[in-house]
């Protein structure tokens, strides 16, 4: 028996942090005996609160292709045809020529679109660039994959864009692919049409592949509208990576894609595709009854379905940006202008007993009932990323919590 | 651009066969101004045929728990707990111990399983052993992980059991684990008690982790009964992969498991847990409201539904059995007692112009409009895998076709 045990420990586990595993930490913190309910504004995932409901034409459209039982059966390795298609003329409705259903794979999440297209990127030796803060399951993926992980800031002061001297610096022969998340989450920024225009110049420069990653595609409410990356597929092979989980506000459906926006072809040569379609064929996939049902989700969702989403997220980010100006020990650097996320940075010199954003979400916890994510998870330490896709109400008593710790914890006389 | 096009011709793809592409390209095969319907005997996916088609139960338990919107979140990285305990309550039924569900992690169907399986236990220089013939995914996966593969043969004249002699000069101390597939696909073997019991001794001698491959469990019709190798779990730890896909007849739900049958706690070190749930975190997983019907599913379904799709895989595995045995050039050592396949073999010295399994195939699917799979694609070359699970009137028509290919192309003079 002792041999299984050695060869198990044997076993090197990347230690990133995840954010459900932290989030699922700080729960156990909590007081029990305290009768206050319990506030995440910790995790990108609204629909617990029913302003955050999906359309009714898009659960009916799952129950029917269900209650068909024609979608029973397994699907073909990329998708279903119709699937997508239907993904595919939605993604280019916003570019400058048209996708066909063989650029899209569709995926389990865009989770399993991020671990599919990494793992067909990785190969001995590479290394990937990220952007810090970022979203973690990036970190763990390349880890996982033995890709070597570079960071490149973020600037906070520029709206969160993307370093590209630093990204230049960072470049060599073995890197595969840069990373970016627009609208992006863990920051809430969204770039512009020139910022993104840059980043394809870069890339191209320097060789390498563009993963972007979309999954709040659309989620867009500041002076900012969403610009898709694949606009400059030509200057750059871009890999899109979306879902249905936040614009459609259903993460459990598991439904993402993979898309390439590679209307030059440099990307997708015929080795690449069979790796990518071999890949596909070990990884699971969603369910082929919930693909069957996109090609009406993508149709049939009206347009005032997304905007009381979009009404709803500004009203929550403004709620949540102007209560963040009256606590002293935090500030934001940044006006979220998409996504559901934001991020504000600690001055722990002016708090009492706190010794780091890990520290400060615990005993936020503790305390509270809060539930805040530590910048640290997202690659930040000492900030904190607040989620504020939040019923508004809940949103503003967990905001009043936060002041009222951070008045508690503050060194100053009159409280933070 | 040159450089983007060098990097991915870099990659190295595995390059086994899989299933879905063989069958894709033999789809590709058959003569479009034939009139007659093609014929499916290659893949184990019997939804199609509304003989086939799942409980009412299982799809209403789906609908009223999409419907609850309750389930459109996240669920938790290894599973919705209720659906986690049903599992484990399920498996327990037929083990001399009880699981809990901390030993249950929920996946995309019994592939991401695999998938998940087989990377949480690579590492550099390890080595898998896996039956011949077998199920083409976990070759493709174990070269994705750069896990060594060493295949130990079945024995087609001894029930296709474990040539376990083989397996201990295959083993070394890079072995991580040995696999196992009962009921059997390709094969439709169903494993006694003791030979199961023998497995585990050779494995605990050998240090070995078991894999054991469930998907087919309860699907047995023979002599032999369908013991769980989680029986043997306190001799060797015990993997169990399993899914809703082939007893509930839904392979495109993408609901699986992956199961720690391992009672002693010799495999479950925290190091090995944190690897497995860090490792689930990527993997995009089940849809939350399918896990959230598991429970109902599993107390709801009728014994009479099950016993149906067994009665009815016997008849068609009969039909299967007895056609074969009027054709000449082909013979088949073992009489399938579960799943939903057999192989036979391929005797070319009595056909005039077929080269070998793959010709015969790609013929057949011409000529013919019958799709079967090559043995090849399952690791034995001129060997044919035959799926029954097909409507009896269909697989009679398909089995027809295929004598008189077979009479067509016979070097006799009163064909084969
Ligand atoms: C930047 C980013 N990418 C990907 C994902 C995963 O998306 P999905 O729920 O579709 O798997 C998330 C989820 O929060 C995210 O924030
Ligand atoms: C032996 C074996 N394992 C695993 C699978 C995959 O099962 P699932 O459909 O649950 O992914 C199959 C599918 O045919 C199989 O035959």
């Amino acid at each position: 028996m002792e041999d299984w045990k050695k060869q198990n420990l044997d076993i090197e586990t990347p230690n990133n942090i995840t954010i459900k595993g932290i989030i699922g930490l700080l729960m156990g913190n909590t007081d029990c005996n305290d009768n206050r309910k319990v506030i995440s504004l910790g995790i990108g995932d609204p629909t617990a609160y029913s302003c955050f409901h999906t359309t009714a034409v898009a659960q009916e459209a799952v129950v029917e292709s269900l209650r068909s039982t024609k979608f029973n059966g397994y699907s073909p390795t990329a998708g279903l045809p119709p699937a997508r298609k239907a993904i595919a003329e939605y993604l280019s409705r916003d570019l400058p020529y048209k996708l066909s259903l063989e650029d899209v794979y569709l995926t389990a999440g865009c989770t399993q679109a991020i671990e599919i297209t990494l793992s067909i990127l990785a190969r001995p030796g590479a290394n990937i660039l990220l952007p810090r803060p970022g979203f973690p399951i990036y970190g763990l993926c390349a880890a996982f994959r033995q890709l070597e992980i570079r960071h490149y800031d973020l600037v906070p002061d520029k709206g969160w864009e993307v370093d590209l001297e630093a990204v230049e610096t960072l470049v060599d022969h073995k890197t595969v692919a840069m990373v970016i998340i627009n609208p992006g989450n863990p920051c809430g920024n969204v770039y512009t049409y020139q910022h993104l225009k840059k980043i394809a110049e870069t890339a191209k420069k320097l060789g390498v592949v563009v993963i972007a990653d979309e999954v709040y595609g659309h989620l867009a409410f500041g002076a900012n509208s969403f610009v898709p990356m694949g606009v400059f597929g030509s200057i750059a092979p871009v890999i899109t990576l979306g879902s249905l989980s936040k614009r459609w506000l259903v993460p459990g459906w598991r439904l993402g894609w993979l898309v390439m926006n590679d209307p030059d072809g440099s990307l997708k040569s015929p080795k690449f595709v069979e790796r990518l379609s071999k890949y596909c064929d070990i990884c699971g996939g969603p369910a082929t009854f919930i693909q069957a049902a996109v090609p009406t989700i993508i149709e049939q969702t009206q347009e005032v379905f997304f905007r009381k989403t979009i009404n709803l997220l500004k009203q929550t980010s403004d709620i949540c940006f102007e209560k963040i100006k009256e606590i002293h020990c935090i500030s934001c650097p940044y006006k979220p202008e998409g996504s559901m996320a934001i991020m504000v940075k600690l001055n722990l010199s002016l708090l009492e007993d706190i010794t780091s954003d890990i520290d400060f979400c615990f005993k936020l916890a503790k305390e509270e009932l809060v539930i805040i994510l530590p910048g640290l998870a997202v690659g930040l330490k000492n900030w904190l990323r607040i989620t504020f896709a939040v019923e508004p109400s809940s949103l503003e008593e967990g905001l009043e919590r936060l002041k009222s710790f951070c008045q508690r914890h503050s060194n100053l006389q009159n409280g933070c």
